[in-house]
């Protein structure tokens, strides 16, 4: 593995980046994932790798949300698994959620090695392998569990395709994305839409569920009928602004 | 190889990025170019997935530079190799130029591969596996052929790192990059910055050149002199701000 100085001005991110190409060695992630992370990377990069406040408030509605939730589902995919096992583990755990491994670029083997790796990582049951029901979509990300993604009431899509996010909620399910790019299509289609690194959305709702464990499904409905996801939309926009704004001026170049 | 569907809004964009996981099946592109890959999408996305007008009037600067040069080379690397190996086969055809592999990854079995590769798509000599002459850089990328990139006057670097594009243009080089961030150390150096696709830029240059094969050397210095590098970027984050206002109120969220 390269070795990164600590005191390196990129760390976090390039630790991050590690990761990633861990998974791919461990061949649980793909290499399109390789792709996606530096996608990742560069919209990170636009609000300033850091959780932003309209983020935070979406996280802890997504655990709101999460908390009355009948069946909630995690739903895994190759990059999340090599990013961040323990935190969607940890999760899982205090919620009560399953977790369920889909896969875009999907094989048997693959889903299979990253239920291991979860399960190096604490985990229980994961679900996956069934696949024995199908969104009405054209690629294999419609393959689900019927016991899991196809009977739940919300669904946590950290890295997901759009037009899979969009079939969740037509199907009337709360869907909960991490998506670090406010206007894509699954960021817009979401019910709740958390634009954040996965590392640092993960780490944050394992705190917050903590902390509103305690909560009465009141408290909890209130935190969700006061949310505007719309509004949320737009203060992550309005983040990217400034901070291009910003980094254009301090380089002495015109912001028109 | 994942199918991906033709109805599948990202379409385009999903293609090349099979192209440069293919490059790395081939050996020729190294993993970070995958995350590179990475960045350069979201980049893309933000000006729009277009040539941007100022864009186009860069490339057409940069082939005047290109048709005045005494020695004009076109530096590849594992990227760009493996998404427009034609394209850099027909670009130094009809101008003159040669053609040299240059990686911050370095292996010598890869610029082998390498220049097969571009031979395989037509090139006649291709340069950059003798290395018999240095810049004054830490990494890999300080090695060049004497004949080639160090004895140039117009380099094209597409997908260029900082520091070689900077100490390129010390030398006293004219140096034009393809640069999908115009806030990049490279885009921040260069003489002409092209904030573009490194697929739509060469497309565009081969058409270019085409027409502009038969100016005078009177008309292409006129072309260069009225140039404003500092312009060109400041005019590619306004087509970013202006692209994200629009997909922003286009998508019913506010623009604050």
């Amino acid at each position: 593995m390269t070795h990164i100085p600590d005191d390196h001005p990129r760390y976090v991110s390039l630790k991050i980046r590690e990761k990633i190409v861990e998974g791919v060695q461990m061949a649980i992630t793909s290499m399109q994932g390789l792709v996606a992370q530096g996608r990742g990377e560069a919209f990170d990069y636009l609000i300033g790798e850091r959780t932003i406040e309209s983020a935070a408030v979406a996280e802890r509605v997504a655990v709101a949300y999460l908390l009355i939730a009948q069946k909630p589902v995690i739903s895994v995919n190759g990059n999340t698994a090599a990013l961040v096992p323990r935190a969607l583990v940890s999760l899982a755990d205090i919620i009560g959620a399953q977790l369920e491994v889909n896969l875009f670029h999907r094989s048997d083997a693959r889903v299979h090695r990253i239920i291991e790796h979860l399960k190096a990582h604490g985990a229980g049951n994961v679900l996956g392998l069934k696949g024995d029901a199908r969104l009405d979509l054209s690629h294999d990300r419609a393959i689900v569990d019927q016991e899991g993604i196809y009977a739940a009431d919300v669904v946590l899509v950290p890295l997901e395709d759009g037009d899979r996010c969009k079939k969740l909620v037509d199907m009337g399910k709360i869907v909960i994305s991490v998506d670090l790019n406010p206007l894509s299509r699954t960021s817009l289609s979401a019910t709740v839409t958390i634009v954040d690194n996965v590392t640092r959305a993960l780490d944050n709702m394992v705190q917050f569920t903590k902390e509103m464990k305690k909560d009465s499904k009141e408290q909890l409905r209130s935190i969700i009928d006061s949310y505007d996801n719309r509004k949320i939309l737009a203060d992550a926009m309005y983040a990217i602004q400034e901070n291009l704004k910003n980094q254009t001026e301090r380089e002495g170049i015109e912001w028109i």
